[in-house]
């Protein structure tokens, strides 16, 4: 570290999310100085996002003495290409949808600080490299169990962004090659069609139309039906819902043995909303991936919970984007 | 390169097959200089094994001026780790099948330059890298179509070992999750148990079973067909044996397109025995991946047949591990 870098002890992360966009602040041990947020919808052009962004912003940066102590910043946002600093045709964004938004740059105007982008999940997965569970790994894999499964793979010490920067999109495996699920990709069978926090939703709809099983669920209109509510009633004994749990972990657990055939990571993480189910999902995971994985990688993966805290994990993982600089 | 290294213009590459051990002194451009070979069977003991290769090289080092010209080695073998220089467990090996055989050190302690050695396939991978069709990518996958579907993954311009060395088995990523056939591996669905020599060699002998259609291969007795009959009778226009490189076709592309949301690599290279097959094989692969390929990654991968000489590739592909010592 040169002179210069110890004065700028700071990296700022941004968690660019379809509701919320979250700013933090962070030191070197991935603390977190001040945080500030703006809504990331109702703007029209880019350029207001970033201009209402920036005035956030400028509040914290003083706080911490200013821009010339913020080394850089990171970004970790959907459809984020990291090679470009781009957002890409990103359909939950009113200013992204259509079109190719260089939003490293416009920031980087604005700041006059190095910024870097990527996707939520890689910045996930940089995240727990540097401030998490996989301190210390060069070859692991990051699953985010959310709205939809998102991945970050790390291979050599390194994230692995492919020839065109959208490399690690393993919710878009096929799981199922016959009839499988709709996914909102287009295509069928997808991973993320089962084992996200709305294929487990789909899946207890499935299970209480396809049984006679008391349930707690079917106290509720389907419809309504989320994983939060499964995995409450799981977690009360519900047999239906654990069933549901079941499902979902060993299809995950089949997943990542193929995983393990391409690159024989030292673990899998697992980041989200759906891990807060805890063992009811992680026992099924492993108990499905020790069974299923080929011969040679048996009892080698570890199976763990991301270590970054759940409220400011995305901003830490963002602003780790931003040191890797 | 320093003074030293220009002294030492060669490197040897030994493609250690189940039958037969290859050996080729080769230049920095990939020419072959010198070859010798001898079997591999009929040793009890590794280091027998390693003295009659000795003797058989002794001959080929002495014409390109001696070892003072050989840089290194490169082994590509079954069952080869690379991290640990060793064969392991490799079933059809009668000096390697019950152990780990430190292969690299007896050969380095012989012949006292350095020694790697990784699978077959990673070491085709190296050999497309240095000499082939991939010479200047950074991302891309060969898949090798022989006995058996080996695979060697390039991320980042670096071979894939994973944090075992065991790194890229996509042969053995199930592709029939519900009855599967059985595997060499003692698991089901495996892609290997379809699309290898012998997988496309059993899809002829079901197709056959499961239909009326005439075959020029109904004059054969099942039991005898092979891959290469299969290709042969589809060349003549048999349309069942055509339907068999569809079939086998379509499931590597549907593989391929779960691969690119791994790695989103440049170009996916077919090396080995079925790829002899051109066009019957290859436009079904492009065809079916094309079609299931998630959306973002649609037209963008080449698919190419290795630009290595058949006959030398794995010796071409084993020397090219030697200059990355």
């Amino acid at each position: 570290m040169n002179a210069q870098e110890t004065l700028k002890p700071y990296v700022i992360g941004l968690d660019l999310g379809g509701t919320n966009s979250v700013f933090g602040i962070v030191d070197s041990r991935g603390e977190i100085k001040a945080t500030t947020a703006i809504k990331t919808q109702g703007y029209d052009k880019v350029e207001d996002y970033v201009d209402a962004s920036v005035h956030a912003l400028q509040v914290i940066i003083d706080q911490v003495g200013g821009i010339e102590n913020i080394k850089a910043m990171g970004i970790g946002a959907p459809n984020g290409n990291y090679y470009n600093g781009t957002i890409e045709f990103a359909p939950n964004l009113s200013w992204g949808h259509n079109g190719v938004v260089p939003l490293a740059k416009l920031f980087s105007d604005r700041l006059g600080v190095p910024v870097a982008l990527t996707n939520d999940a890689n910045a996930a997965a940089i995240g727990e490299m540097a401030y998490g569970v996989a301190r210390g790994m060069k070859n692991f894999i990051v699953l985010t169990l959310g709205t939809g499964v998102g991945s970050g793979i790390v291979i050599n010490g390194q994230l692995v962004y492919g020839c065109d920067g959208f490399a690690g999109e393993l919710g878009h495996v096929i799981m199922q090659r016959e009839n499988g699920r709709l996914c909102g990709c287009g295509r069928k069978g997808c991973l993320e069609a089962y084992c996200s926090a709305t294929g487990v939703a789909r899946s207890a709809r499935e299970f209480l139309l396809s049984s006679n099983k008391p349930s707690l669920l079917r106290e509720m209109n389907p419809d309504d039906i989320t994983s939060l509510d499964v995995s409450i009633a799981a977690g009360k004994g519900d047999a239906l819902a654990k069933e549901v749990f079941e499902f979902t972990g060993e299809m995950l657990g089949a997943a990542c043995a193929d995983f393990a055939a391409f690159s024989s990571p030292e673990a899998f993480i697992f980041f989200g909303g759906l891990v807060k189910a805890g063992d009811l999902i992680m026992e099924p995971i492993k108990r499905s991936y020790e069974e299923k994985v080929l011969p040679i990688f048996k009892g080698k993966a570890k199976f763990l919970i991301s270590g970054l805290d759940g409220a400011s994990a995305a901003v830490l993982g963002a602003s780790a984007i931003g040191w890797e600089i």
